[in-house]
């Protein structure tokens, strides 16, 4: 059998890179040719986590088709999400902890979805069950990247489950999970030396709800003024690929890592739908959301509702 | 939490119905509140393994909107394949062993698909992962369905997992498996009983095959003269469907399950297809496809390949 390509999603955050990673080494040791790629950049957060234990960012692809006939999905499964060329090769495998939809395939497939905080906590299982064990550096990426889904176990997103695997994973890692799991999310949060750019397409997803496209963006901050001191700027960036793209909408979550609210910066046609989801009132393209981390949890499926 | 039902497709064969009724009892030993259903008639295949085991078929539902807010699928996802209301709740799981299409969630959800012959080959797995013994009639309803969806593995869609889960299964449910197999098929396959409206419609689905719908329905026989006794009638039925329904061709499979050959009646502007496809003389109608027993790999893609 030839090579296989395992990824996550664009625009890769922590979990998405590092499932990569943690699957493909699973599979290998299972004696099957995969190589884990990614579909964009090494965010700041990430890469600490990548040094932390001595592990090399997999290898950037823009398109696969290319390379191979069937790949692997991780932390994903809808196609605008995926390789730009995705409904040229054959899906093989799925490992998610997301919704599904804008998804299909012709032939049957193995596919593990569960509701849990993390993809990493679904690789972990799967270690188990095919009596794989599991080294030091892979279940320092699995930890770094619970951590991160989870906020430290404090996103509504995060199960009993996640917190299993987070403590079990710490110990094997060796790590402190409290210092360890600020230390990486700090990394992450500093946006006073991010671009405009950066902020904007960092962690950014499209959703098709209802009849329109959105696009939700979101950043850790432990300072949202870094963010908000910029507001003008950010919101004439937004409007230029609401435009640009024909989005529906656009939010920009900015979530206080030590607080655990969010603010939502938004812009286009149906920004209504945004205090029509969550009961607000959208100030100057502004809104604070309380208690607010989740963009899968908490802001995905009201806007959803909304726009449906 | 309120009930949840579980239930497998409509028209449902005994992979489906008892894949509800195990699914259910693993989840009921569990903790949970759930109910298994069935869409459709029980098959006699399907009542002679409830009955070798003692087990009530499900309760017959026609829609489930009015009783619940979330449900359980098994062997299947297609939301053409459901419940006729399954857009008016929520799909908390799958458990299944088909393609994924036409199927989208607003929320995570469980979903555990394999590429395994059989629905009842992942719910074993899924016992053992939840530490829960399986009881002798769970296991009887399991290999019963393992004997069904693969032709007493004669099938090309059985895996290895398959003949491994059936025969420790057949163990716990106290059986000689190829004699209970033999019998099981048998139970279901006499068709001298059966109208020819039955024979066309127990197990009949339309494919896009190119420009023209190919309706492809198949009947398992221990004496194919049950069928070919009445081919006169059989291809008028056909033909008049063709007519009615614009069909560019219809074939019945009737599969002999102690030869694990099949012969093909077709009828349609489009007939020429089988010769194509199957490399056979198509005599009066009637084709003799040695060594064909499954419609999902053995005919639906050369056909696919022919009429393209």
């Amino acid at each position: 059998m030839s090579k296989v390509l395992v990824f996550g999603h664009q625009n890769p955050d922590t979990d998405t890179i590092t499932s990569a990673l943690v699957y493909a080494d699973l599979k290998q040791k299972l004696g099957q040719d995969v190589e884990a790629v990614r579909l964009g950049e090494v965010s700041e957060e990430t890469q600490f986590a990548l040094d932390a234990f001595g592990v090399e960012a997999p290898r950037l692809v823009e398109k696969v088709a290319s390379e191979v006939d069937q790949v692997i999905l991780v932390d994903h499964n809808e196609r605008q999400q995926s390789a730009v060329d995705i409904d040229e090769v054959q899906v093989l495998e799925v490992i998610d902890h997301h919704r599904i939809a804008n998804f299909q395939t012709e032939a049957p497939l193995y596919y593990r979805a569960e509701p849990v905080g993390c993809t990493a906590t679904i690789l972990r299982k799967l270690y188990k069950e095919n009596g794989v064990e599991i080294s030091r550096e892979m279940a320092g990426l699995m930890v770094s990247a619970i951590v991160s889904d989870t906020l430290l176990f404090k996103s509504p997103t995060c199960t009993e489950q996640d917190i299993e695997a987070g403590k079990d994973l710490a110990t094997i890692a060796g790590i402190d999970l409290d210092t360890y799991g600020l230390d990486l999310l700090k990394a992450g949060a500093n946006m006073s030396e991010a671009t405009v750019d950066q902020i904007l397409t960092m962690d950014a997803k499209e959703f098709t709800m209802g009849e329109h496209v959105v696009k939700i963006a979101q950043v850790n901050v432990v300072d949202a003024n870094d963010v908000l001191g910029r507001k003008t700027e950010v919101l004439s960036s937004m409007a230029s690929e609401v435009q640009e793209k024909g989005y529906g909408l656009f939010v920009l979550a900015v979530t206080d890592i030590l607080s655990n609210d969010s603010v939502l910066l938004s812009t286009g046609e149906h920004e209504s739908a945004v205090e029509t989801a969550f009961g607000v009132k959208v100030d100057d393209h502004e809104a604070l959301l309380e208690g607010v981390v989740s963009r899968k949890k908490q802001i995905v499926p009201p806007l959803t509702s909304a726009l449906s």
